[in-house]
């Protein structure tokens, strides 16, 4: 029930959003027919991925010091308003359950958000002394938010995510974390050949109930940003508000400081399709794709068996050396075997004809480029992974050259205006990001059609100048149109 | 915050209930503490099992042509109802989600029980021609239930499990999958070390809406049976249900028929504890273990540094080679790590001394059977792995010899009272599986306090027999109180 590959005819350059919501389906990545709005439901092709990305993101977290654990998919009301920033900024997003089987409940429970809530109270419970901190735990899961727009990988009532919270003894402790945070992501994203910016967001655009939100993010092709991961210094807010306490070694009292860090492991998805793709469909890295190579063979009359039994051959040889592959050995032309794994995005294909399966040789080609390399059977194993390795150093290049093309120096706010129309970054100035900024920031939003302030570029040089808005010196900000 | 180990002091032969209960919290495997009834916390002791619970059940699916995907959490009240038998045997046990926001919505949305109304929708239309066939999907999640009364593990109101749903041409590749299904646990239990029944439900029994159900029962020590894995054959009933048809290679239209396997991740945690732990602890086995080998150095004045040194050079000699270790370098004495790893059911533990520091030796303790060996470092590796697979052995032998004693033959009532007030199953006979049995069953599970008919055992020779109540002729079962 997908799209043949002949069908698929998209700009990806020119019209992304067509692009992007046809190989979703095209390459069936998900089916956003299920009857409730705003769910999908996510087919094994996505699915391969999404299993490689969280062991990606959790075999780096615990690496640090990270540990697994989960939690239920319930918090219950009394929970959510402990907090009270926290409170207020997710009530409205929240589906509440009310009924047991035909019984109303007495308090209405949530489907998590996020679980802070359904932490902290742990955390009251588990954190006692000195020699119990630091506790630095995530959670694999989905997440739900009552969404009116939602579109796959990117915005959803429900997706999936990790969760990390982290519970430290003191402010440098805590904030010693959000470094740790970046580098985790900067480990992955390269995993991923994705070039990204970590900004310190602007006071108001933080998250809810915490000091300073930082978050990741990338560019996609019609100069829109996505936000795929966030961590947030929280301070003491949340423990406080928990009533989580430690004694030090000499027995004084103290509130520890926290933090959380979510990787958006949908959001990753939507980033590796829009920033990899191109017209001829998905292109996947070889450390993360659904499946590394495809082998392809030419039929050649009365040739028939040889090309299919050195297939197979080839097919053992990979495998036993950890290479994903498959022999597409349907009846369909080799041409259209082309086209239909190219749309799905396989990062090698190998094409057996007569001769190659006589001289023991194959053709390996590549998805992004299509450059070709032949090379002997005993060599294949090897040549199949340093090739993968490349095009994956390939397409992180290429990314990052694009990013660094798609950001514009501006002065004004109409200057602002046109790096925005160019699909671009603009670098400028704001007098403040602090609560007083936020006026000049909506001023920018309204003139600029939505470009917002996504905040101090962490790592940057700090320098200031003068407000594209009122003219006041401030800080050096990044302004993107966002998802 | 966990019991330390002395305190653990527990019978597990003659208080199963205390010592399981106990173990849970004693070994930070959960907290049951969190605010909602039948919810509970998982810690990281029981997540890494958890997780190579999943990778091993997910790499046997996926051998057998299984595929990943993943559907909402929610299901619309509409689809519950498209099978009348489903949503009557279900309805009382599912939480509904009335609210977004402030806001009611149109119609409730469930919390999944179990997902065949989510899958079928989507199989509907997904499932066109015969070469759409077979589907074979997998998803692991958690599903919901409102209980009342619940227990880690082994009931609760969310849980753990994957849940495959299977579509075929005809009932012959669906009956098929059943033994499949059955293949696929018999490689999963040997790595769990797990003896296990596989039996056909007596009618009375069955899935809501199946035509038969199947189900994996393990003895507990208390001689009650656990239910851990089920697999139903839905006949067409879901896919007429759901209109789900496909056209053969003459155009002429079918409907499929169908199955689904519900491998609980969860109850074989429960079984993995209660199998395998003794009156010291846990005991893991060593190829699912959250730990497999722990370093334990035994202080030497003026020897503290070679000791500390060489213990890090096993446990780099042992990562190497792929085996999880650690080094308890606390200021604890050896004795009470000792007790404390024991607690937690580490399989094995290398003592390191002065003299073992010198002379590059180690000895391994066997958590099991406390078998010691010594050996060189460069045997070191090698030695661990292979005392880890020989204590897996010994683990299903063990569980196997304790199987066998447990099932003793019964022709009377009486006697099958007396094999369950034994801790045992009672193999007899009832006059029927079928519907006419029930009657006798209920005397029977009225008669010996609880004892239920859990079915023919499959792959066991047919024989007939005289009805343990009503002295008609009928076949051979096997009784069991249950969980």
């Amino acid at each position: 029930m997908q799209m043949s590959s002949r069908e698929f005819n998209k700009d990806k350059e020119n019209d992304f959003s067509s692009w992007y919501n046809t190989i979703i389906y095209a390459a069936d990545l998900a089916d956003i027919r299920y009857n409730v709005q705003g769910f999908v439901v996510h087919k094994p092709w996505s699915m391969k991925v999404f299993k490689k990305l969280y062991k990606l993101f959790e075999t780096e977290l615990e690496k640090y010091g990270h540990e697994p654990v989960s939690f239920p998919t319930v918090i219950p009301e009394d929970n959510f308003e402990v907090e009270k920033e926290h409170a207020e900024g997710f009530t409205p997003e929240v589906y509440w359950i009310t009924k047991q089987g035909e019984h109303d409940m007495a308090r209405r429970l949530a489907l998590r958000p996020t679980s802070e809530t359904a932490f902290y109270q742990m955390y009251n419970l588990w954190v006692k002394s000195h020699s119990d901190l630091p506790i630095k735990y995530y959670q694999s899961c989905t997440v739900f938010r009552n969404e009116s727009e939602t579109n796959p990988f990117m915005r959803g009532c429900e997706f999936m995510w990790i969760e990390t919270h982290n519970v430290f003894a003191n402010e440098k402790e805590a904030r010693a974390q959000v470094e740790e945070d970046k580098k985790i992501l900067e480990k992955c994203a390269e995993v991923m050949c994705l070039p990204f910016y970590f900004f310190k967001r602007p006071q108001w655009d933080k998250f809810a109930g915490a000091v300073e939100t930082y978050a990741t993010d990338i560019m996609l092709p019609d100069g829109k940003t996505l936000q795929f991961a966030t961590t947030h210094y929280l301070g003491a807010n949340f423990t406080k508000a928990f009533n989580v306490k430690y004694n030090d070694e000499n027995g004084k009292e103290h509130s520890p400081h926290s933090t959380c860090f979510g990787p958006g492991i949908w959001r990753m998805m939507a980033a590796l399709i829009a920033t990899h793709g191109d017209n001829k469909g998905l292109v996947f890295p070889f450390a993360l794709a659904p499946l590394q190579t495809i082998i392809i063979p030419i039929p050649k009359t009365g040739e028939e068996k040889n090309i299919e039994k050195y297939c197979m051959e080839i097919k053992e040889e990979l495998e036993a050396n950890g290479v994903e592959c498959k022999v597409d050995d349907s009846t369909k032309t080799p041409g259209y075997k082309y086209n239909f794994w190219e749309l799905k995005g396989v990062p090698l294909r190998i094409e057996i004809g007569a001769r190659e399966a006589k001289e023991k040789t194959a053709t390996i080609v590549r998805r992004d480029n299509r450059d070709k390399t032949t090379c002997k059977f005993s060599e294949m194993a090897g040549n199949v992974k340093e090739t993968g390795a490349k095009l994956d150093k390939d397409l992180l290049k290429k990314a990052q050259d694009d990013l660094e093309d798609k950001v514009k120096t501006a002065k004004t706010k109409e200057e602002v205006g046109k790096a925005l129309d160019a699909k671009c970054y603009a670098k400028t100035f704001i007098c403040s990001t602090e609560k007083e900024g936020v006026k000049c920031s909506q001023e920018l939003q309204a003139f600029t059609k939505g470009g917002k302030v996504r905040g101090e570029l962490v790592g940057e040089k700090k320098v200031s100048g003068k407000c594209c808005v009122c003219g006041k010196t401030g800080a050096q900000v990044y302004i993107a149109r966002q998802y």
